[in-house]
């Protein structure tokens, strides 16, 4: 590792009964963990899918926070009765779970006072001491607090407020990658690859990934380190001595 | 709960470095918790998603392997360097990890002798005592050991070996589900959905997820229980007391 390389990590916790079902495919992953690195220097070291069960939900909350800079959780925290975000997070920081004055005055003034109901008003409740995580597509807002950040499951919402949650990161140094995309196998270039992973153990990481697209069979090379000169010679090592050496096409 | 009723529990854990950069959407839980789930009656109650560290992947098999029923791992088994996940299962179970004759003949036969290189014989190494899963598809097969089960990442692979785990698993009873689609919005009726769910509460897990297809927004009522009837009955009182009475139109 460089020696001024600062290492931010975050951990995913995706609550929600219908991703562990299979009935809906998470999305919140992916795009969390690009914006994540992209945008903060933040790596992404786990992922976790739990069921909407409180006791669950404070026993994960409660190990990652402390394994992990920061903690993402998608889910439940809607307005209807399976959602317990939360009034779980409160448990989990012991503190009180009720309305925060801002975020009660937001929706009133977004729903009105005579439609502002039972089920609108839980939305505004969170633990204690919350900051809120402005919401510009359907008013809700999420919170953070301490290192946790709870967001809501759907994807076009988390999506348009991901944003507001930049002030509250401690950025840390970018991790760079880069791609080349073979047609070949896997186990065709395995040995090669190998060679050139031990070489540059020190600096970076090569994955390789089998796909397939438009019926063709093909391998993703991807190298990722914090130094973006090593990847250029990496790169320049695996097109000499593997790409041109077993005059493998390019995709 | 059922008094006959049978629960048997999965967790997956998706091993790779590519899924937490984001780099790569994962398409394997959905489908594996609906296979588990549809045709064994498995509930799949936790997903973790980890990089491709050995530790990491000992750690977190030994921590799930006790609490759950079954493991499903996906990814890692392939030829390349950071393919690692056959030798780390093997230090989980702490048995030799070594080539498996029925495994290495498959492969041989499949890329012949002068084809047969390291990479590919690699794909042969496993835990010493697993099961095969065969591959239809690209011949590599997957292995089960103990009640752990480690599939390929490549879903489209991952898929054609699938029904080649049935005859190792113990079947629990179904769960049931059915669900209602409607045009409004969750916070129009969480208070009468709550009221359902509490007298259900013995039988049904109610959830409820917003949706936004086609530019129009609405509401998934998912049912959830061991006993068909009682869902009927409270998908009927949904019906009559929010939908009907509420004029909400159905999708």
């Amino acid at each position: 590792m460089k020696k001024n390389f600062k290492k931010v990590n975050a951990a995913i916790i995706v609550i929600g009964n219908e991703i562990l079902s299979g009935r809906t495919q998470d999305l919140n992953v992916s795009f969390l963990s690009k914006w994540l690195n992209e945008k903060n220097g933040i790596t992404v070291d786990e992922v976790r899918v739990i069921p909407d069960v409180e006791k669950t939900i404070i026993k994960t909350t409660n190990e990652l926070r402390k394994k992990f800079n920061y903690i993402f959780t998608t889910g439940g925290i809607g307005p209807t009765h399976d959602d317990i975000t939360a009034k779980s997070i409160s448990k989990v920081f012991k503190v009180k779970y009720e309305y925060h004055p801002e975020a009660f005055k937001i929706l009133k003034k977004y729903y009105g006072q005579n439609n502002f109901n039972d089920g609108r008003k839980k939305m505004s409740k969170m633990p204690k001491g919350s900051n809120l995580i402005y919401n510009p597509s359907s008013a809700a807002p999420g919170f953070k607090i301490k290192n946790v950040f709870c967001l809501p499951g759907v994807p076009l919402i988390l999506k348009s407020m991901i944003h507001n949650c930049s002030k509250y990161l401690n950025k840390g140094s970018k991790v760079f990658s880069d791609s080349i995309n073979l047609v070949t196998v896997e186990s065709n270039i395995s040995r090669e690859l190998e060679k050139i992973q031990k070489k540059f153990k020190n600096d970076i990481d090569i994955g390789s990934y089998p796909f397939f697209r438009l019926g063709r069979v093909g391998v993703s090379i991807v190298l990722r380190s914090q130094n973006k000169h090593k990847i250029n010679l990496c790169k320049k090592e695996i097109l000499k001595n593997i790409v041109k050496k077993k005059k493998i096409k390019k995709v």
